[in-house]
């Protein structure tokens, strides 16, 4: 029995083996009501992230979300995310690469929750090759959604505040690394003379980011790069619309080279919003690296895999 | 004639030629009385940088810090520093390099003051090799102060909020380049979750500060190595009195890794306050890189070498 326009993982469960996937993150909770095939039968997106829940407000701000699935006979409730975090519900430890669907599955943790069986999923930890340690909350379903049943080895990609990347195989993430770059661009647009110079209101300008990509491909270094910025605004070489997109191409530019250097299986996967993963799909082009969109909702895809491996 | 216990600076004028010297910053006015000699006799270091002096409120702001000295029979002031920006007295153009005591005396820029003979002098630009513009104002009036005279080549390091990397050679600066250290620490460690694992009373911690710049040796790109100190704290791995001095340690050691791929003239010499200098010359160890500290008041002796080729 296969989904219809959904997922379509084969399942050996019967219909009982329904589940409620939450992906629930800093700013945001997004929930799926996921058919025994994968297929998402509803969903919503809301902003009640962890931020937005007062201590001890976790069960009652999942009814909310949930509660009339629930009522409507859902049993089971899968989540993941910065919910297991020292901020959320339950603090999870890590599970250290590499880790796949089984392992996921079988390192969840069960919560006392009366209405249903609830059952949290831990992160995953590595430690890059000079021994600092990394971590991840969330972005581990994601990757096993767009990639889990991949055979082959992959390089995945999640741009974000901390963006991801992240080396698959075997549908196991091997290991990955982060890089600072969306919040190292808020500071430094927020909170630096490089703000001053930059018209807020702008929309994104491609060129302006195709030249911030091609000068973080130079020699010099990101904080004379970052100066350099400066100057060019006081000559009159760059303009206030176009600041803040040279800005996120440089920071974009120097993540993706570092990345490369660590060495990359490409065609580098793609996974997040369309429109940060289009500006990143710019610069591996930039770059001439082979990158490709993942599919849609990589986390519900996750969520329902992993709910096929839970003991 | 040689001044006793100052820079001894030859001279031909006559005793008429005393200068007062003022190094005048974004934040900080400081006011020298210099002899013939080029002698301290005396000084001001004051907080009337040019962000808190209202727009036609310069002359005021000058009189006030020097008035008494004027009244007492001096007639010549040179300037230096932002108070030759947009924002200052009058915007001075930038010399482009290379540029040494002779250009900057000619360049500098009569002012109406009815007091004294007034001159500001202008700051230098130049383009780094991909022809990306650079520019300083009162770091080129250091710079001469320390190593004006000197005929070798040498390389000199001005740390700061934006710190500059110099080539001079036979007196005059050849080029040099601004990383944005400072402001990317204060942005980065008050403005993102790094600055939540730090105790801001925390003093200065050298072994930290020696593992941030261990740390920019490696491999892995500097985006990568800021979430690297936030997933250490995670791990309890650094603690918070060590984390603000492993960041200064991560970026002054980006920036050295960045300004020896350029090409120096060792030994390096360090220019500016003792705090700042000791750890880029702790970095600069490092990295293996001799290097030495200037004397001090290389603004006040670089004033008092320009002021003797003035037109």
């Amino acid at each position: 029995m296969r989904g219809q326009g959904g997922f379509g993982i084969p399942t050996g469960r019967d219909k009982e083996a329904q589940v409620i996937g939450i992906d629930w993150g800093t700013s945001s909770l997004r929930a799926y009501r996921l058919t025994p095939d994968g297929v998402i039968a509803d969903r919503r997106d809301t902003q009640r992230g962890i931020l937005s829940v007062t201590a001890g407000g976790f069960p009652d701000a999942l009814r909310e979300v949930a509660g009339d699935w629930i009522a409507e006979g859902e049993t089971r409730i899968l989540m993941s995310g910065m919910i297991g975090s020292r901020q959320g519900w339950v603090e999870a430890p890590y599970l250290p690469c590499p880790a796949g669907l089984g392992g996921l599955a079988s390192a969840a943790i069960r919560l006392p929750f009366e209405d249903a069986d609830l059952r949290l999923l831990p992160g995953l930890s590595c430690r890059d090759r000079h021994g600092v340690p990394e971590v991840m909350r969330g972005e581990e379903t994601q990757l096993l959604g767009a990639l889990g049943d991949a055979p082959a080895e992959a390089t995945a990609c999640l741009p974000g505040s901390h963006s991801k990347w992240a080396r698959l195989a075997g549908g196991r993430v091997l290991g990955f690394t982060t890089h600072f770059t969306g919040e190292a661009f808020a500071a430094l647009s927020g909170h630096t003379i490089l703000g001053r110079m930059m018209d807020p209101a702008a929309p994104h300008h491609p060129g302006a980011f195709a030249r911030g990509v091609a000068r973080a491909k130079q020699g010099g270094g990101l904080l004379h790069h970052l100066f350099g910025l400066r100057a060019a605004s006081l000559f009159g070489e760059i303009g206030e619309a176009e600041a803040a997109s040279f800005l996120s191409g440089l920071l974009i530019g120097h993540e993706v080279a570092a990345a490369l250097e660590d060495g990359v299986a490409p065609p580098i996967v793609l996974i997040g919003s369309e429109a940060l993963a289009a500006r990143y799909a710019a610069a591996l082009g930039a770059f001439g690296v082979p990158h490709r969109a993942a599919g849609p909702d990589a986390a519900a895809r996750g969520l329902a895999l992993i709910a096929e491996h839970l003991p």
